[in-house]
């Protein structure tokens, strides 16, 4: 039987492999129902808000989305945990047009439903990285 | 006596009014030790270097820090709770310059020592407003 910090660890992997296929579906099954996602200059997004953002992203002309989680803390509270990660993410668009990377920190909070832990918070600190010149 | 998340709001309320003020050995007093400040686009912060960042603005050339902060949620997780906020800030710098106004959410971690709660972690996803032209 995995650690609850273990599985913690696997919903992040399992997260960021989903993302980088397209798996709308196991993605939308990582997160609680009333999750809500706080990035710089936007309104705070809901479960309903991702889903449609996802699907709107996904079939034949979806961009490649890449990207390296390295886990700085887990806090285990019970049903409850936090997590703050540094994190990587490169989507690259269809038809050739340059990839865009981000990069910075996230900060999480996580609860266990039935046995499952799942996303119900999340601060994303991502902002663009500028590339060096080629 | 007041309850876990009426001691979380007084925490909020205390800072804003001691950032106000440029009062830094309170606000300094209302963050754990290994406290870790995430914003877009900077390394973790610790709270040494709040302490540096804070002192160096102090005195006759301290800016004037004012807040509003929208509390949309506390959840008090026995001796842990989480908070996300609205925020807005606008910091004007000594001499007449014009001043910056930020707005945007915080997701923080928070954390009872001794009876007392402090701040624990910190997502600051705060972006600057762009004025109306006057």
């Amino acid at each position: 039987m995995q650690s609850d910090e273990q599985e913690i660890r696997q919903l992040v992997a399992t997260w960021m492999a989903a993302s980088k296929t397209g798996d709308v579906e196991t993605v939308l099954s990582l997160m609680a129902e009333d999750v809500v996602f706080l990035q710089p200059g936007q309104p705070p997004m809901r479960k309903v808000d991702f889903a449609a953002a996802a699907q709107a992203q996904s079939g034949q002309e979806a961009p490649r989305i890449e990207g390296t989680s390295e886990i700085q803390e887990i806090q285990v509270l019970g049903e409850w945990a936090f997590m703050w990660t540094k994190l990587t993410v490169t989507v690259t668009p269809p038809g050739g047009s340059p990839s865009i990377t981000r990069a910075g920190h996230t900060l999480s909070i996580l609860m266990k439903e039935k046995g499952m832990w799942l996303l119900a918070r999340d601060a994303n600190l991502l902002s663009p990285v500028s590339k060096p010149e080629t």
